[in-house]
Protein backbone atom coordinates (compact mmCIF):
# COMPACT_ATOMS: atom_id res chain seq x y z
CA UNK A 1 0.00 0.00 0.00
CA UNK A 2 1.46 3.50 -0.91
CA UNK A 3 0.30 6.53 0.60
CA UNK A 4 0.07 9.88 -1.20
CA UNK A 5 1.48 11.49 1.18
CA UNK A 6 4.72 12.43 0.03
CA UNK A 7 6.74 12.51 2.98
CA UNK A 8 7.46 9.14 4.84
CA UNK A 9 10.64 8.81 6.57
CA UNK A 10 11.80 6.24 8.97
CA UNK A 11 13.09 6.52 12.63
CA UNK A 12 13.12 5.37 16.27
CA UNK A 13 11.62 6.50 19.28
CA UNK A 14 13.17 8.37 21.52
CA UNK A 15 10.42 9.54 23.78
CA UNK A 16 7.03 9.11 24.33
CA UNK A 17 4.45 11.08 26.65
CA UNK A 18 0.86 10.18 27.40
CA UNK A 19 -1.71 12.51 28.09
CA UNK A 20 -5.61 11.45 28.51
CA UNK A 21 -6.42 11.43 25.03
CA UNK A 22 -3.27 12.56 23.21
CA UNK A 23 0.64 11.57 23.07
CA UNK A 24 3.34 12.89 22.45
CA UNK A 25 6.03 10.84 20.09
CA UNK A 26 9.31 11.78 19.38
CA UNK A 27 11.02 10.05 16.29
CA UNK A 28 15.33 10.29 15.52
CA UNK A 29 15.11 10.52 11.84
CA UNK A 30 18.76 10.56 11.48
CA UNK A 31 21.26 13.57 9.87
CA UNK A 32 20.36 15.33 13.37
CA UNK A 33 16.63 15.56 12.79
CA UNK A 34 14.11 14.21 15.35
CA UNK A 35 10.58 14.92 14.67
CA UNK A 36 7.68 15.37 17.32
CA UNK A 37 4.23 13.60 16.91
CA UNK A 38 0.98 14.56 18.16
CA UNK A 39 -1.15 11.34 17.92
CA UNK A 40 -4.30 10.14 19.99
CA UNK A 41 -3.90 7.55 22.82
CA UNK A 42 -5.45 4.98 20.60
CA UNK A 43 -3.20 4.95 18.11
CA UNK A 44 -0.37 4.49 20.64
CA UNK A 45 -1.68 1.51 22.17
CA UNK A 46 -2.96 0.33 18.86
CA UNK A 47 0.42 0.62 16.70
CA UNK A 48 1.86 -0.15 20.32
CA UNK A 49 4.54 2.27 20.19
CA UNK A 50 7.35 2.43 22.59
CA UNK A 51 10.96 3.72 23.03
CA UNK A 52 13.21 2.33 20.82
CA UNK A 53 10.74 1.07 18.23
CA UNK A 54 11.19 1.47 14.39
CA UNK A 55 8.28 3.50 13.03
CA UNK A 56 7.96 5.79 9.76
CA UNK A 57 6.81 9.64 10.15
CA UNK A 58 4.25 10.18 7.63
CA UNK A 59 3.83 14.48 6.72
CA UNK A 60 1.43 15.60 4.03
CA UNK A 61 3.50 18.16 1.85
CA UNK A 62 0.14 21.19 2.62
CA UNK A 63 0.94 20.70 6.29
CA UNK A 64 5.02 21.72 5.61
CA UNK A 65 5.63 25.55 6.02
CA UNK A 66 8.34 27.05 4.99
CA UNK A 67 10.72 30.29 7.06
CA UNK A 68 13.75 31.88 4.74
CA UNK B 1 11.02 34.87 18.09
CA UNK B 2 10.45 30.91 18.51
CA UNK B 3 7.81 29.53 17.16
CA UNK B 4 5.68 27.02 19.08
CA UNK B 5 5.77 24.24 16.10
CA UNK B 6 7.97 21.62 17.76
CA UNK B 7 9.81 20.50 13.74
CA UNK B 8 12.11 23.11 12.33
CA UNK B 9 14.75 21.37 10.00
CA UNK B 10 17.49 23.43 8.21
CA UNK B 11 17.66 22.37 4.69
CA UNK B 12 18.59 23.47 1.11
CA UNK B 13 15.74 23.67 -1.85
CA UNK B 14 16.41 21.09 -4.49
CA UNK B 15 13.39 21.59 -6.30
CA UNK B 16 10.32 23.93 -7.01
CA UNK B 17 7.46 23.30 -8.62
CA UNK B 18 5.01 26.10 -9.13
CA UNK B 19 1.40 26.10 -10.15
CA UNK B 20 -1.07 28.87 -10.54
CA UNK B 21 -1.79 29.68 -7.09
CA UNK B 22 0.71 27.03 -5.11
CA UNK B 23 3.74 25.72 -5.24
CA UNK B 24 5.96 22.46 -4.34
CA UNK B 25 9.11 22.90 -3.05
CA UNK B 26 11.25 20.18 -2.26
CA UNK B 27 14.28 20.71 0.41
CA UNK B 28 16.76 18.50 1.60
CA UNK B 29 17.33 18.30 5.21
CA UNK B 30 20.30 16.33 5.57
CA UNK B 31 20.56 12.32 6.75
CA UNK B 32 19.17 11.46 3.41
CA UNK B 33 15.57 13.13 4.12
CA UNK B 34 14.18 15.00 1.34
CA UNK B 35 11.01 16.84 2.54
CA UNK B 36 8.33 17.61 0.16
CA UNK B 37 5.66 21.19 1.02
CA UNK B 38 3.33 22.99 -0.72
CA UNK B 39 2.79 26.70 0.14
CA UNK B 40 1.37 29.45 -2.01
CA UNK B 41 3.09 30.91 -4.92
CA UNK B 42 2.54 34.10 -2.91
CA UNK B 43 4.84 33.02 -0.26
CA UNK B 44 7.64 31.88 -2.62
CA UNK B 45 7.68 35.20 -4.19
CA UNK B 46 7.35 36.63 -0.92
CA UNK B 47 10.57 34.94 0.79
CA UNK B 48 12.00 34.89 -2.69
CA UNK B 49 12.40 31.04 -2.37
CA UNK B 50 14.27 29.87 -5.54
CA UNK B 51 16.33 26.48 -5.88
CA UNK B 52 19.94 25.90 -3.75
CA UNK B 53 18.71 28.56 -0.81
CA UNK B 54 18.62 27.88 2.57
CA UNK B 55 15.76 27.38 4.00
CA UNK B 56 13.91 25.98 7.39
CA UNK B 57 10.83 23.48 7.38
CA UNK B 58 8.19 24.20 9.87
CA UNK B 59 5.75 21.92 10.66
CA UNK B 60 3.35 21.38 13.85
CA UNK B 61 3.41 18.17 15.68
CA UNK B 62 -0.31 17.80 15.38
CA UNK B 63 0.11 17.49 11.66
CA UNK B 64 2.94 14.35 11.85
CA UNK B 65 1.21 11.25 12.00
CA UNK B 66 3.38 7.87 12.55
CA UNK B 67 3.41 4.05 10.75
CA UNK B 68 4.27 1.13 12.56
CA UNK C 1 1.81 -1.47 8.00
CA UNK C 2 -1.03 0.38 10.73
CA UNK C 3 -1.31 4.24 10.61
CA UNK C 4 -1.65 6.04 13.42
CA UNK C 5 -4.15 8.29 11.48
CA UNK C 6 -7.70 6.61 12.96
CA UNK C 7 -9.97 7.07 10.02
CA UNK C 8 -9.23 4.50 7.32
CA UNK C 9 -12.35 4.38 4.46
CA UNK C 10 -11.99 2.10 1.57
CA UNK C 11 -13.89 3.43 -1.35
CA UNK C 12 -13.83 3.55 -5.07
CA UNK C 13 -12.52 6.82 -7.65
CA UNK C 14 -15.83 8.77 -9.03
CA UNK C 15 -13.88 12.08 -9.94
CA UNK C 16 -10.53 13.24 -10.91
CA UNK C 17 -9.53 16.78 -11.92
CA UNK C 18 -6.08 17.73 -12.60
CA UNK C 19 -4.33 21.56 -12.00
CA UNK C 20 -0.85 22.22 -12.20
CA UNK C 21 0.31 20.99 -8.85
CA UNK C 22 -2.54 20.03 -6.94
CA UNK C 23 -5.20 17.09 -7.96
CA UNK C 24 -9.03 16.69 -7.15
CA UNK C 25 -9.98 12.95 -6.25
CA UNK C 26 -13.49 12.30 -5.12
CA UNK C 27 -14.12 8.79 -3.65
CA UNK C 28 -17.08 7.22 -3.24
CA UNK C 29 -17.38 5.11 0.17
CA UNK C 30 -20.41 3.82 0.70
CA UNK C 31 -23.65 4.89 2.75
CA UNK C 32 -24.33 7.81 0.39
CA UNK C 33 -21.21 9.75 1.17
CA UNK C 34 -18.34 10.87 -0.91
CA UNK C 35 -14.88 12.16 0.26
CA UNK C 36 -13.50 14.77 -1.92
CA UNK C 37 -9.34 14.89 -1.18
CA UNK C 38 -7.10 17.11 -2.32
CA UNK C 39 -3.92 16.10 -3.09
CA UNK C 40 -0.24 16.70 -4.83
CA UNK C 41 -0.42 16.14 -8.52
CA UNK C 42 3.01 14.13 -7.77
CA UNK C 43 0.85 11.73 -5.79
CA UNK C 44 -1.77 10.80 -8.05
CA UNK C 45 1.19 9.99 -10.73
CA UNK C 46 3.04 7.89 -8.40
CA UNK C 47 0.01 5.92 -6.91
CA UNK C 48 -1.44 5.36 -10.80
CA UNK C 49 -4.76 6.86 -9.39
CA UNK C 50 -7.52 6.71 -11.88
CA UNK C 51 -11.12 6.93 -11.85
CA UNK C 52 -13.02 3.38 -10.96
CA UNK C 53 -9.57 2.30 -8.82
CA UNK C 54 -10.03 1.03 -5.41
CA UNK C 55 -8.31 3.35 -2.70
CA UNK C 56 -8.15 4.21 0.94
CA UNK C 57 -9.05 7.27 2.42
CA UNK C 58 -7.13 8.45 5.19
CA UNK C 59 -7.97 11.12 7.42
CA UNK C 60 -6.08 12.41 10.76
CA UNK C 61 -8.96 12.92 13.81
CA UNK C 62 -7.19 16.09 14.72
CA UNK C 63 -8.79 17.25 11.19
CA UNK C 64 -12.31 16.33 12.07
CA UNK C 65 -14.49 18.91 12.95
CA UNK C 66 -18.39 18.67 13.92
CA UNK C 67 -21.29 20.87 13.66
CA UNK C 68 -24.36 20.35 15.82
CA UNK D 1 -24.86 29.07 5.93
CA UNK D 2 -23.04 27.05 3.50
CA UNK D 3 -19.17 25.78 3.94
CA UNK D 4 -16.26 25.83 2.08
CA UNK D 5 -15.05 22.34 3.18
CA UNK D 6 -15.98 20.00 1.02
CA UNK D 7 -16.92 16.76 3.27
CA UNK D 8 -20.06 17.32 5.52
CA UNK D 9 -21.27 13.60 6.53
CA UNK D 10 -24.29 13.21 9.07
CA UNK D 11 -23.90 10.76 11.50
CA UNK D 12 -25.07 9.68 15.32
CA UNK D 13 -22.58 9.65 18.20
CA UNK D 14 -21.21 6.68 19.18
CA UNK D 15 -18.27 7.37 21.53
CA UNK D 16 -16.96 10.53 23.78
CA UNK D 17 -13.83 10.54 25.79
CA UNK D 18 -13.00 13.77 27.52
CA UNK D 19 -9.33 14.60 28.63
CA UNK D 20 -8.12 17.80 29.83
CA UNK D 21 -8.58 20.27 27.10
CA UNK D 22 -9.26 17.55 24.11
CA UNK D 23 -11.91 15.24 23.31
CA UNK D 24 -12.52 12.24 21.43
CA UNK D 25 -15.34 11.68 19.53
CA UNK D 26 -16.74 8.92 17.17
CA UNK D 27 -19.51 9.69 14.80
CA UNK D 28 -21.78 6.35 12.81
CA UNK D 29 -21.66 8.21 9.11
CA UNK D 30 -23.12 4.86 7.86
CA UNK D 31 -22.40 2.56 5.37
CA UNK D 32 -19.84 0.49 8.03
CA UNK D 33 -17.89 3.58 8.40
CA UNK D 34 -17.12 5.58 12.06
CA UNK D 35 -15.32 9.10 12.18
CA UNK D 36 -12.85 9.53 15.01
CA UNK D 37 -12.51 13.48 15.90
CA UNK D 38 -10.17 14.70 17.90
CA UNK D 39 -11.60 18.58 18.99
CA UNK D 40 -11.50 20.71 22.11
CA UNK D 41 -13.25 20.06 25.44
CA UNK D 42 -14.65 23.45 25.06
CA UNK D 43 -16.01 22.40 21.92
CA UNK D 44 -18.07 19.32 23.32
CA UNK D 45 -19.07 21.36 25.99
CA UNK D 46 -20.30 24.43 23.87
CA UNK D 47 -22.13 22.60 20.93
CA UNK D 48 -23.62 20.21 24.07
CA UNK D 49 -22.45 17.10 22.40
CA UNK D 50 -23.41 13.58 23.67
CA UNK D 51 -23.82 10.06 22.68
CA UNK D 52 -26.69 9.20 20.46
CA UNK D 53 -26.86 12.99 19.40
CA UNK D 54 -26.67 13.30 15.57
CA UNK D 55 -23.93 15.55 14.18
CA UNK D 56 -22.35 16.39 10.88
CA UNK D 57 -18.30 15.96 10.61
CA UNK D 58 -16.81 18.37 8.23
CA UNK D 59 -12.96 17.73 6.71
CA UNK D 60 -11.66 19.68 4.63
CA UNK D 61 -10.21 18.20 0.92
CA UNK D 62 -6.48 19.65 1.43
CA UNK D 63 -6.91 17.00 4.93
CA UNK D 64 -7.75 14.07 3.32
CA UNK D 65 -4.79 11.93 2.01
CA UNK D 66 -5.22 8.62 0.05
CA UNK D 67 -3.23 5.25 0.08
CA UNK D 68 -3.57 2.40 -3.03
CA UNK E 1 -25.81 24.72 13.00
CA UNK E 2 -23.14 25.19 15.24
CA UNK E 3 -19.10 24.32 14.59
CA UNK E 4 -16.33 22.60 17.07
CA UNK E 5 -14.30 25.17 15.33
CA UNK E 6 -13.56 27.83 17.91
CA UNK E 7 -12.22 30.44 15.50
CA UNK E 8 -14.82 32.16 13.31
CA UNK E 9 -14.68 35.84 12.16
CA UNK E 10 -17.15 38.33 10.10
CA UNK E 11 -15.44 39.30 7.13
CA UNK E 12 -15.27 41.36 3.60
CA UNK E 13 -13.74 39.31 0.73
CA UNK E 14 -10.97 41.89 -0.60
CA UNK E 15 -9.04 39.79 -3.21
CA UNK E 16 -9.54 36.51 -5.26
CA UNK E 17 -7.31 34.50 -7.48
CA UNK E 18 -8.69 31.12 -8.76
CA UNK E 19 -6.12 28.72 -10.11
CA UNK E 20 -6.92 25.11 -11.77
CA UNK E 21 -8.44 23.52 -8.50
CA UNK E 22 -7.80 26.18 -5.84
CA UNK E 23 -8.48 29.47 -5.32
CA UNK E 24 -7.11 31.83 -2.50
CA UNK E 25 -9.67 34.03 -1.13
CA UNK E 26 -8.25 37.49 1.34
CA UNK E 27 -10.98 38.22 3.73
CA UNK E 28 -10.36 41.81 5.92
CA UNK E 29 -11.60 40.94 9.65
CA UNK E 30 -11.10 44.36 10.76
CA UNK E 31 -8.77 45.53 13.59
CA UNK E 32 -6.06 45.50 10.56
CA UNK E 33 -5.72 42.01 10.18
CA UNK E 34 -6.38 40.73 6.70
CA UNK E 35 -6.52 36.63 6.43
CA UNK E 36 -5.72 34.72 3.48
CA UNK E 37 -7.68 31.36 2.63
CA UNK E 38 -6.68 28.35 0.12
CA UNK E 39 -10.14 26.50 -0.93
CA UNK E 40 -10.99 24.58 -3.49
CA UNK E 41 -12.09 26.02 -7.06
CA UNK E 42 -15.34 24.16 -5.80
CA UNK E 43 -15.71 25.45 -3.30
CA UNK E 44 -15.71 29.25 -4.35
CA UNK E 45 -17.79 27.87 -6.85
CA UNK E 46 -21.00 26.48 -5.14
CA UNK E 47 -20.71 29.56 -2.25
CA UNK E 48 -20.69 31.64 -4.89
CA UNK E 49 -17.70 33.74 -3.39
CA UNK E 50 -16.87 37.19 -4.91
CA UNK E 51 -14.88 40.43 -4.05
CA UNK E 52 -16.97 42.74 -1.71
CA UNK E 53 -19.02 39.44 -0.11
CA UNK E 54 -19.04 38.92 3.79
CA UNK E 55 -17.76 35.64 4.57
CA UNK E 56 -17.03 34.36 8.01
CA UNK E 57 -13.73 32.64 8.29
CA UNK E 58 -13.56 29.35 10.01
CA UNK E 59 -10.19 27.82 11.59
CA UNK E 60 -9.73 24.76 13.89
CA UNK E 61 -7.88 25.44 17.15
CA UNK E 62 -5.19 22.80 16.54
CA UNK E 63 -3.89 24.59 13.34
CA UNK E 64 -3.17 28.00 15.11
CA UNK E 65 0.32 28.34 16.12
CA UNK E 66 1.97 30.83 17.94
CA UNK E 67 5.56 32.85 18.20
CA UNK E 68 6.87 35.00 20.76
CA UNK F 1 13.43 35.27 9.36
CA UNK F 2 10.28 35.35 7.01
CA UNK F 3 7.46 32.66 7.26
CA UNK F 4 5.82 30.96 4.21
CA UNK F 5 2.48 31.06 6.58
CA UNK F 6 0.20 34.32 5.42
CA UNK F 7 -1.42 34.92 8.54
CA UNK F 8 0.68 36.60 11.07
CA UNK F 9 -1.63 38.06 13.47
CA UNK F 10 -0.15 40.27 16.77
CA UNK F 11 -2.12 39.80 19.40
CA UNK F 12 -1.66 39.59 23.60
CA UNK F 13 -2.93 36.51 25.54
CA UNK F 14 -6.18 36.43 27.33
CA UNK F 15 -6.28 32.74 28.99
CA UNK F 16 -4.13 29.89 29.16
CA UNK F 17 -5.45 26.32 29.67
CA UNK F 18 -3.27 23.35 30.50
CA UNK F 19 -3.33 19.53 30.03
CA UNK F 20 -1.36 16.54 30.31
CA UNK F 21 0.07 17.27 26.81
CA UNK F 22 -1.55 19.99 25.04
CA UNK F 23 -2.78 23.62 25.98
CA UNK F 24 -5.19 26.13 24.87
CA UNK F 25 -4.31 29.78 24.35
CA UNK F 26 -6.99 32.65 23.90
CA UNK F 27 -5.05 35.46 21.80
CA UNK F 28 -6.92 38.83 21.42
CA UNK F 29 -6.14 39.93 18.47
CA UNK F 30 -7.87 42.93 17.77
CA UNK F 31 -10.64 44.51 16.09
CA UNK F 32 -13.23 42.48 18.51
CA UNK F 33 -11.64 39.30 17.48
CA UNK F 34 -9.82 36.29 19.79
CA UNK F 35 -8.20 33.54 18.66
CA UNK F 36 -8.19 30.21 20.15
CA UNK F 37 -4.72 28.04 19.60
CA UNK F 38 -3.98 24.26 20.62
CA UNK F 39 -0.30 23.55 20.83
CA UNK F 40 1.79 21.69 22.87
CA UNK F 41 2.14 22.28 26.97
CA UNK F 42 6.60 21.57 25.60
CA UNK F 43 5.75 24.84 23.08
CA UNK F 44 4.19 26.82 26.06
CA UNK F 45 6.86 25.90 28.62
CA UNK F 46 9.54 26.68 26.09
CA UNK F 47 7.89 29.85 24.62
CA UNK F 48 7.35 30.53 28.23
CA UNK F 49 4.18 31.94 27.26
CA UNK F 50 1.85 33.30 29.44
CA UNK F 51 -1.41 35.81 30.20
CA UNK F 52 -0.52 39.11 29.78
CA UNK F 53 2.27 38.52 26.63
CA UNK F 54 2.28 39.65 23.70
CA UNK F 55 2.73 36.67 21.01
CA UNK F 56 1.97 36.13 16.79
CA UNK F 57 -0.60 33.94 15.85
CA UNK F 58 0.39 32.48 13.20
CA UNK F 59 -1.66 30.16 10.36
CA UNK F 60 -1.31 28.34 6.81
CA UNK F 61 -3.45 29.96 4.38
CA UNK F 62 -4.87 26.12 3.72
CA UNK F 63 -6.10 25.54 6.82
CA UNK F 64 -8.47 28.26 6.39
CA UNK F 65 -12.13 27.64 5.79
CA UNK F 66 -15.24 29.80 4.65
CA UNK F 67 -18.53 30.14 5.27
CA UNK F 68 -21.60 32.51 3.59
Amino acid sequence: MKLSARNLFKGKVTELKQGAVNSVVKVDIGGGNVITSMVTLGAVEDLGIGVGDEVTVVIKSSDVMLAK
